[in-house]
């Protein structure tokens, strides 16, 4: 049977690396022309080919492949002073389609994660309300539910790159980003139960978590899209989502997306909380700075090939990546392999979602030549993604929030990927 | 603050079992009339709210709360001879949405768990083709590759059920059927790599499992949607689910998409494997058998309330459950409480997808009266889910497999819920 098996052509075009060993310059037709030694790995009995598995008792839930270990959420220590109180990133490069797995969605927390019993948790809602209302988890789960994909953004993510290349991986310049869909109830319907005050302008949520964690939202917003959520991905929430209970703000800011959510209060201007005075602000060159920048504007990332996913063939390649818009859907990325001299439209496969990642692909043959990989994503509203540097003659290089700007990974001859600016 | 926060009118309308307890009856106007006792959980501070929790630093790949330990795929120890040849379920009554958490996927092995370092694995086309050729992973992951997301159902889901209600609860009756969003190449792809020789007609794909499990496929669908997929979810296949490489035959019977593939040979007849010959035929009232029945037709079914998720209030409640088809996408579900004299159309929430799951609600209010729910599915191509009567009539009560009936569970005064047949 294997004796006209031959090398994929693939191959072909050169190996780099550890695959150059297995077989490179074979395969010149059909069943003819020089043949390999024969792949024991195809005439060889294998161990998963002789004995039983695991059955279907031992997994209850089921994790990972031990083949997959390295596709973790990773933290820099240096980032913060403590865990707690810090970030971990989504491995943005191991990962593809639109969905973030909840195990590897990024953390990020104020006070560590909240292990609540979700009999034990109640939402209240007063303040300028004609009925102050508490609710169970069970009330939550009798009253109409919606499901929806959205991207959750931090608004530092791609922060240390405003005074240059930094981080050397997506996982750690863009991976505070996660996409997932969500369950729960619409935050209008449970307003409506409460009923607003004709004052009512400003809502503060806020976590039962140790650091108590509040924000101020429009009611605007709170009436247009917000959901509170108990679901993700199928399932109930994970805890360092926000088990049992979050808020979910489309297209804005992480950092408003309060988790362990335990209470509203509606109030009639924004509450000046910690998290939104002395944090998410955006310091400008000149000391003043910007208050409540909601959005979280159009973005993009090539994912692989990237520092942490050099290439490794010569030949075929698949570049791939992820967009996203707080404004609208991805209209179209654009992908430069030579630093922004020439672009291609990149083709974007799956679902297109309003505020949710959307994955784009440009399948690209290289031959050992350098190249400087950017994407620039154009969202439904015509806004098209900037350079760093547009950003920066706007807002300086103090800012550590939102900066979406186009991010450039050079390509060596070598395969080997760094995070580079270029003038 | 706590002074005029009473209790949610939710539950004003009356509450049964646990809930019972906590403050029925309170409720009447805002901020006055009778005054509940204060709700500790709202007026002390809780351990969650004291000290800090887990940092960024302990989870590098998160898990479900330990509260959520009852979500788990579950297996019926009769039901098959050994663990490693057998089947769990996926614990519907426990999900939202449409997406399956790949750690809930319900498992169906004929020879247990292949473990498979994907340094290792090879997938080989040969048979009637130009240029027989062998894959590695890291070749796939070079080719353009597509993501979408499917349902996969097990051609005996329901099985049990020919004969009668049978087993209590729909993580049981319904649970061989999850929803993923699949990442892979396209099998036309592979093919036009290999090119076909103009008598190929039929192909066979192998596992690498102890079981070798293979199956026929006719050429037509190989060229049409087939994904040869390296990821689920976002992230790279779960071991039980084929890691690192599975076919996906959208819409067609869960046993035709081979699980660790490592073969495919084309052929211009089928295989007559034991798969499809022994297993995998609908034996009918009169000895024959129907072979080949690829497609897995309109169907639906209530997972909440069900056997495993009874009423626990009276008032408002929400109905959910799925439906889906293999020969389009839902277009309508409509739900009966009455055991089919009366029928409602269901609100369907969430992504419409071709070949997926899609969730259905209907939020309605339950003073305690018993029960005959019921869900209809509608497909695109204007199929209507029968009744199981109406597939007996054609099939006799033989069968194993393709078991498409409209499911009833009758909900008792107390809530409870059973399996039920109505005439």
């Amino acid at each position: 049977m294997t004796s006209s098996i031959i090398r994929n052509p693939l191959s072909r075009r050169g190996f780099l690396g550890a695959a150059a060993a297995a077989g490179a310059g074979i395969g010149l037709g059909p069943a003819h022309a020089e043949k390999p030694a024969p792949d024991p790995l195809i005439t060889e009995v294998q161990d998963w080919n002789r004995y039983l598995g695991d059955g279907v008792d031992k997994r209850p839930y089921g994790t990972p492949s031990p083949f997959e270990k390295h596709v973790v959420r990773r933290h820099v220590a240096w980032l913060t002073a403590s865990p707690e109180s810090s970030v971990n990133f989504t491995p943005l490069h191991e990962l593809d389609g639109i969905i973030t797995p909840s195990g590897l969605c990024f953390e990020r927390h104020h006070g560590g994660i909240a292990e609540i019993d979700p009999a034990n948790h109640r939402l209240m809602i007063h303040g300028l309300v004609e009925k102050p209302l508490v609710f169970t988890m069970e009330d939550l789960k009798r009253m109409p539910r919606e499901n929806r994909i959205y991207f959750l953004e931090c608004a530092a993510n791609s922060g240390m790159e405003w005074r240059g290349a930094q981080l050397n991986g997506c996982q750690f310049t863009h991976g505070m980003v996660h996409n997932v869909m969500y369950t729960g109830v619409t935050l209008k319907t449970l307003l409506n139960e409460v009923g607003l005050k004709p004052n009512a302008k400003w809502l503060m949520l806020e976590g039962a978590d140790s650091a108590g964690m509040n924000r101020s939202l429009p009611v605007e917003k709170a009436l247009d899209d917000v959901l509170i959520a108990f679901g993700m991905n199928g399932e109930a929430l994970r805890p360092e989502q926000g088990y049992p209970l979050r808020a979910v703000i489309p297209g804005w800011e992480g950092n408003l997306w309060v988790k362990w959510l335990r209470r509203i209060e509606v109030g009639d201007q924004p509450w000046q909380a910690r998290e939104e005075t002395s944090k998410y602000t955006d310091l400008l060159a000149d000391g003043r700075s910007r208050r409540f920048t909601f959005y979280m504007d159009a973005k993009s990332v090539v994912t692989n090939p990237s520092p942490q996913a050099p290439l490794k063939h010569k030949g075929r390649n698949v570049l791939t990546g992820i967009a996203w818009s707080g404004r609208g859907h991805i209209e179209r990325v654009d992908v430069s392999l030579d630093g922004g001299r020439n672009w291609r439209t990149a083709r974007i496969d799956g679902p297109v979602l309003e505020k949710s990642l959307t994955r784009f692909y440009v399948d690209f043959d290289w031959q050992g030549e350098a190249l400087l990989i950017q994407s620039r994503a154009m969202d439904s509203t015509g806004y098209v993604q900037p350079s760093k540097d547009d950003l920066r003659k706007v807002r300086g290089v103090n800012s550590i929030y939102h900066n979406n700007g186009i991010q450039t990974w050079h390509v060596r001859p070598d395969g080997e990927t760094e995070n580079v600016e270029i003038g």
